[in-house]
């Protein structure tokens, strides 16, 4: 018999849609509840998560409601902390390998991701200083050097797909309709050049990674379309 | 039989201490390999590592002089992949907890400790703007605030507690040598608040994590001295 499970997410959020990613993957029986992140319940620092993000998961004890979280269910934070706790807690979906070397190497994208590509993708997204279409362009040409000829991340479906599809989809989100910091057009120019030769494989990853029925059920792209240009239309008029 | 591990190492660096912390714990069977950080040889990048820094590990192939890894071995980058592979591949070691709410804990205690604890130290140390003994002070006591009322980071001794060992005890090499970028003299002020009862939680769990063989097998504390001062005496002489 499973605890009970229940996601504090926001579908805006890319952290939180990792952890959904993994839990439909796992084809876990869970309670889902969104925060509005931009007018967050009073209950959720105290009662959840002191550092008022998601996501986070309440995990055990009896069943309760969403907004009285019992104090015998464990509260867990961090995106990829809670990655590696439904690996564990849902074995037989085999989110990370068995194989040392390959858990390695699924942790090593992970990092990648962490260290290269979010950090890339952020500073061209505001338009900041470090940030151009060049240092974005060259950090997924780091990652899309990781992946092996066919198939995802480390060969089978893996936490380490699960970490960077969210990001991806938001960066397209963001390309599609010209929404953040950096000059206007600029977007148009990163298509085209995702579009090229040189960019195959990562099409193909990407086209993989969106074409997953746990992809499909945790995306509302009209959703996060619409977020995403009331969120962040003021990056590029503050310039 | 267990694979052939190599270790590339370097005595300062925290990083790769973290991994003879963890091959120590393990009672792994392995070659260690220092090297000079400040002279790497030529081969190291392109064989081993080509972000060209320390820890990294080959695994398994045939035995091989480690200038000359085997193309057979598999290199693995990146401290906190390299704990969880030796986790992974020393079970009977126990660096993790079997259960997933635990193994949850560490993962988030080593969170805390890559993203709070160890940038407010390098900003204190390194004498950077947003560097303070007060921001040190509580990033400190937010790691403090995990511990349990005695034992380690999560009960029992685990990757939390080696993922954080090393940067306390550089941190005391450079606090008792008046080492580093803050104002000559504010190494004895962080000392004098450290040995306050504010602190007493902590200053147990570091006497606990210092007395354990893995870290006196591995802690060359004269060398790192010595090291920290030649490396790092200029930190102040440029301000
Ligand atoms: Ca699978």
């Amino acid at each position: 018999m499973t605890e009970t499970l229940t996601l504090y997410t926001a579908k805006i959020c890319p952290y939180a849609h990792r952890v959904e990613l993994a839990l439909e993957e796992a084809k876990a029986k869970y309670t889902s509840y969104q925060i509005d992140l931009q007018n967050k319940p009073t209950w959720y620092a105290p009662k959840v998560n002191p550092a008022s993000k998601v996501p986070a998961i309440a995990y055990g004890g009896p069943t309760a409601a969403p907004e009285d979280p019992s104090p015998q269910s464990v509260k867990i934070a961090e995106s990829l902390v809670l990655l590696e706790f439904v690996a564990d807690v849902y074995p037989h979906a085999h989110l990370l390998p068995t194989d040392p070397v390959a858990r390695a190497k699924t942790r090593f994208f992970i990092e990648v991701v962490s260290s290269k590509f979010s950090p890339a993708w952020n500073a061209f997204f505001r338009g900041q200083a470090g940030g151009s279409v060049d240092a974005f362009l060259n950090a997924l040409e780091e990652v899309q050097a990781l992946l092996p000829s066919e198939g995802y991340a480390v060969g089978e479906y893996s936490t380490a797909d699960i970490a960077i599809t969210p990001f991806i989809a938001r960066a397209f989100v963001a390309l599609n309709n010209d929404i953040g910091g950096y000059p206007e057009g600029e977007s148009k120019v990163v298509l085209s050049k995702l579009a090229e030769p040189r960019f195959a494989r990562f099409t193909k990853y990407w086209s993989d990674l969106r074409s997953r029925p746990n992809f499909t059920a945790t995306f509302d792209e009209a959703y996060v379309t619409d977020a995403y240009k009331k969120r962040f239309a003021s990056l590029r008029a503050q310039k």
